[in-house]
């Protein structure tokens, strides 16, 4: 069989790895005091079993199988049950929840695995003839809901695995432009490149299991997108199969024929065709790369600083600020040996920033990032630390960044930690200008309270500034409770909230995790009715049949709105009791595990 | 009437502004060696008169025009002559061409102003109700052919002038946003503005004369897009009024619902709908701005040059080098004051340039700019030095280079000039990756010649690198040729054999001029037929009836391929006889003037 490695089928990352808490003293009573948690008392749940998985029957025709065998080879087509567990959903944490519960209304039918851009052509094709539908497969880190089929699908559902396609094809040295296929996962082509002296520059925080395929297919953004761009900058060329021919996308650096076909393909989700190969910007691996923290006396002086060193002549990699829940989370995720827990101890640090008159409750821990030659990075830092210092931020030197690199892809690992002990924790990201990031900041937080309010129970929500532009920003939350009787519900309920504070405060549904259907409910509140208008015409015309992972992005037309995804109604999830919300979740017990 | 103004009918820019050549030593000298034109011995053509003009019956009903004048009063609808004449290029050397001879096949029936965005949703409304034909209208500058009806338009065609809305509405001076009216051109945006403090940064050659809105929806680019970004990165938010609803799309910096809609408006050419309002993002007028020049002993020196410094840690905001020939231009058409002129008089610097080894007939000029604080530009600026020097190239101060920024938005009359004389000189150009800078300009430059010996004149061909990106750069080609008895068919021999050299050389068919009818014959080989089925797919989605300024960026199906702009056929150009073309301007005289 095909030699890709997939995820853990019921959680995020590699079998073996998970979050551990022990050796960080803050945690425990950090979580206790958020959520109302008391991780000592707490019995974690047992790992979920395979074999109770009532998994359905593929639904693909002997003839079909036969047909896919023909084009990748027998070893590469399967109906095997784990395949096509591991395929059915992405890592959302509705997607976490269902699957330990055994929640699936709908299995894919059959996994394919495919050698080269001529296989996948064969595949569109026989699976358009066949009226199957193709949802391709990167490394399925996704959490909006893109990967799986639609509950009521009545065709056959084939899930197109990019994983055998990874290799780095070919760099243009001259250009700085590499030729990388649409299966290779952030490790994959970072090595390949890294041996030749280049890097993408592109580090998602699910940059360990997801693809560069996947990042296009999403409008994906990495943490040092102040200096590489997000991947709509970084992917010049592109390869897209569809039913009966390949889009081919030159990589010239910038064009003036519009509407940009290329900037179609960017967040498309599959519905335009399968991307088998990106050409993407690559840069010289850096003579120096510092992270370096800092701290500001609250929120509004670092959002200020940030602000100011994104307009100015400065040109930091990485501008990342936490509120300050989240510098409390990070001191109490400290581990002993490190610098954070010791404010606890109340040792220098926080003598010093008392004496300057600031209120530990309110501090704010910033990482900015500086990239380059020698001097270059250093010239970057003291025009950022000029700014720092006019907002009354201090430095506090690389020893708490190093820190954040090294740990910065281990995160998602905590959602099933808190999962297995009843939690919910999850993600939700939006970008808005510089004079609305106050107020989204402070009105999705309260939203998220309200809406615990409403279901009354202890949350958690917290955030960071994560990426910064000339006119904007990205706000990046994490919101965390203990589970009562419906998970989803509950769940559905604070998630809502988030979404419709995001476009009721002008800011965008998603800035880096695309829309999928986790996100479809408000893409009209976000871009109009004509824009909404104008996409479906689009998928229209271009997947006459609906073919292509049909209800990404947006319902089609005509297309029944039960089945997941689409529970959830925007706009009216906050006045909804939750008591009557029906999910498919409602038997879940308080620990979430397999049924 | 309106106060909208145009420029001249029958040319580019101001009544009574052209170009002069008595104060260019160099010049007369210079155009006799390029291309066989005595300015000595040439007589001017005389200016076109109107009176000659026949134009058509406006075509709208009296039924249509009240409507019209009940929605933007009666002062501001027209069938009037010469409104009709303005509104129905713009001005490519084909317009300029056809507009002097009164060749028109199909004029405008209506030019109307809406005052605001309600009033043009009325007439939008109101023109797809009868079944008409809209073409936007922002200051005519446009060279790639969007501007006009198709040949055989057998419905009214609306002009609709976009003139009365030219107001910055609103600045959002902690973001750096400004709401602009789409109507406003680049003089009236940039006043209202530098008023406050600000700059939009973009400075595209048509600049005094062409509107936010046309560079939107034709995916502009400005001479200091390697600071300020293209208008794609400029433009966040828009409003785009369609049949029954406005499209709006949030200033947002950077989002990852897919495909976007707002890069879908970017290019498109009024064919989405008519964008009324841009959100713009706008930069405080900076500390110091310098442009300097450098010389460079031959064209691969300056291109590696210019490659390292996008590569490297740098950020100048304009990197422009000229190739020999467009080097030896500039120096011809200084004036006897200023600096360049000397080099003829073999005083100092060639003297240093023939010590180095140098070849005068070699030589590169280049500009370079620097923005931003003082301390900031000044290290870009030995940054940079250092990358010149490493090059061979040497640094001649900032003379010429005020020089370039005083007439930079002058260089459009000299087309004007030309014609007046008998002789055809034009603009096109590419964007590519770095390692084929050398091949597009080399191949371009040996396509040119070759159809001009295959038409057996003398022609002329330069070109600059005009902006410069990560991963590679734009070229932009100058050319120029005495016309014999068939301008338009000698023009599109020449033409074509240069957008057929791009796409053969895997470069864009154009980097910020559009598509229009002028480059669609070459899109379906630089984006492929499968881009060109989703763009078709796009077009017949979401106006279904054609109304909106059908037929540009591509045919669609069905339509008869007669008219304006499709008498060339992409691929075939350079093997096609002239002779034997056959062209709406066969009866043209050698100087070509208003029949």
């Amino acid at each position: 069989m095909s030699d890709v490695k997939h995820m853990k089928w019921w959680g995020w990352g590699n079998e073996g790895v998970g979050f551990h808490w022990q050796d960080k003293p803050g945690f425990a009573p950090f979580v206790l005091q958020a959520v109302g948690l008391d991780l000592h008392a707490a019995t974690p749940a047992e790992m979920p079993s395979f074999g109770k998985m009532k998994v359905a029957k593929s639904a693909a025709s002997p003839a079909l199988l036969s047909k896919l065998a023909t084009i990748v080879g027998e070893g590469h087509v399967t109906t095997d049950d784990m395949e096509r567990v591991v395929h059915v959903y992405g890592k959302s944490l509705r997607d976490l929840v269902r699957i330990r519960e055994g929640l699936v209304q709908r299995y894919v039918d059959v996994v394919v695995y495919p050698a080269d851009e001529a296989e996948v052509q064969k595949v569109v094709d026989a699976a358009v003839a066949a009226d199957a539908v193709l949802i391709p497969f990167g490394g399925g880190s996704n959490i909006a809901g893109s990967l799986e089929p639609r509950a009521d699908e009545k065709r056959v559902v084939i899930s197109l695995d990019m994983g055998r396609m990874r290799e780095v094809v070919d760099i243009d040295e001259e250009s700085g432009l590499a030729r990388i296929q649409a299966g290779a996962q952030g490790p994959d082509l970072e090595e390949q490149l890294n041996a030749k002296g280049w890097t993408i520059g592109h580090f998602p925080d699910s940059f360990t299991h997801s693809t560069i395929g996947g990042w296009v297919a999403t409008r994906s953004s990495g943490m040092q997108s102040d200096k590489y761009g997000d991947i709509s900058d970084i992917a010049r060329g592109m390869r897209v199969v569809r039913p009966g021919g390949t889009l081919v996308i030159r990589a010239n650096p910038s064009v003036s024929n519009g509407p940009s076909v290329r900037e179609m393909v960017l967040g498309s989700e599959g519905r335009l065709g399968v991307i088998t190969e990106v050409t993407a910007q690559v840069h010289r691996i850096p003579e120096k790369r510092d992270v370096y923290a800092y701290f500001f006396p609250n929120w509004e002086a670092g959002i200020a600083a940030m602000q100011e060193i994104a307009e100015s002549d400065a040109a930091p990699t990485i501008t990342r600020i936490s509120d300050a829940p989240e510098t409390g989370f990070s001191l109490a995720t400290s581990k002993e040996r490190h610098g954070f827990d010791k404010f606890a101890a109340g040792t220098v640090l926080p003598t010093l920033m008392r004496s300057k008159g600031w209120k530990l409750d309110d501090i704010c821990l910033s990482f900015i990032g500086y990239e380059g030659e020698a001097s270059h990075a250093q010239r970057q830092k003291k025009l950022v630390d000029a700014i720092v210092k006019k907002h009354g931020g201090m430095g506090v030197g690389k020893g708490p960044g190093v820190l954040y690199d090294q740990k910065k892809f281990d995160t998602p690992y905590l959602r099933d930690f808190l999962l297995d002990r009843g939690a919910a924790g999850d993600v939700s990201e939006t970008a808005m200008p510089w004079s609305k990031v106050n107020q989204v900041h402070d009105n999705v937080s309260a939203a998220a309270h309200k809406a615990y309010d409403e279901l009354g129970i202890k949350g958690w929500i917290m955030s960071h500034m994560s990426h910064s532009y000339h006119s904007g920003a990205c706000l990046y939350f994490t919101f965390a409770f203990v589970f009562g009787d419906d998970p989803l519900g509950e769940y559905d309920h604070v998630k809502s909230a988030i979404q419709q504070a995001f476009v009721d405060n002008g800011s965008s549904i998603s800035h880096h995790h695309g829309v999928g259907v986790e996100h479809a409910p408000w893409l009209e509140q976000d871009i109009s009715s004509e824009g909404v208008k104008i996409l479906s015409g689009v998928f229209q015309a271009t997947d006459p049949g609906g073919n292509l992972n049909p209800r990404k992005i947006l319902a089609d037309p005509g297309v029944p709105t039960s089945g997941p995804g689409t529970t959830r109604k925007a706009g009216a999830a906050s006045a909804a009791p939750v008591a009557k919300k029906a999910t498919r979740a409602s038997t879940a017990k308080k620990k979430v595990t397999a049924g």
